[in-house]
């Protein structure tokens, strides 16, 4: 199975791929969308759109997974914040791939085991998680966690359906 | 020249179509584009940004209007407004056509005279300037003054650029 994990923002929308076999995780590809500051705010959206639908091409995951979004900061922010997120929400929906959303400091929980982790720490268990990836950067790191906290989620929902059965 | 407005928001968007004619203004249509609350998001927004866009098709305006969204409210009431604004930007910038933005005091100042102005005055001042128009609602006559707005502004803008010449 193909996880796509989605860090949303309006200038740095970051991204991972990562494939699932079993217990077995293994690193696919990540980096980052842009869009510059200073373009027209429709263009900007329009460019992350088309930016994660070639992904969504070119990737073809099975599922998906995105951050849900801090409202606790600057209304300003959270409106640019939510612009984004809209527009890769929007994308996601039309590639048909179901959507996990997870809390911030539920990923963290998940891929670190606290949920008050910073950065690096969050970035050196990625690697540790997925021999070989080199993430693009900050972003793109939080997006192969997110991939990495959905597959965790999707493991163990399965295990518990088998403990069932 | 055809003019499109949005009142952007999540569950219900406000649109009006209008036509200008040198300084005659005429009524072409107003309505709701609509989601349903309890859907994924991602359908939602998908939704909206079908509704929007099979409008942009039928209607084919030479421009469009939206309106500038509040920051001043509660964070996930801004992320929500966000997401739906960002999806309708990404459908107006998809068709091509140039889009004003105004802040709603900027929209009431101009259409009403007065930049508090309730929603009555604007729905009142809304038929008066557009005769026979009947809004289906609120938000279709928020998106009627928007149109009306940006119809205020280009003029105000070509009447400045004969005054120059």
């Amino acid at each position: 199975m193909r996880i796509l994990g989605v860090d949303p923002g309006l200038q740095t929308m970051g991204w991972g791929v990562i494939e699932v076999d079993g217990s077995r995780l293994r690193h696919v590809a990540n980096g980052h969308c842009t869009s510059e500051t200073g373009t027209a705010l429709g263009l900007r959206l329009m460019g992350l759109h088309r930016q994660l639908t070639d992904l969504l091409v070119s990737h073809a995951p099975d599922t998906a997974a995105i951050e849900q979004t801090f409202v606790n900061r600057d209304g300003a922010g959270t409106l640019k914040l939510g612009q984004a997120r809209g527009v890769a929400l929007l994308a996601l929906a039309q590639s048909g791939v179901e959507v996990g959303e997870y809390a911030p400091n539920t990923v963290k929980k998940t891929v670190v085991g606290v949920g008050h982790a910073d950065k690096r720490q969050v970035e050196h268990m990625v690697k540790m998680q997925l021999p070989g990836a080199v993430p693009a950067g900050a972003d793109a790191a939080d997006a192969l966690a997110i991939a990495l906290c959905h597959a965790f989620h999707l493991q163990g929902a399965r295990a518990m359906a088998r403990a069932r059965a």
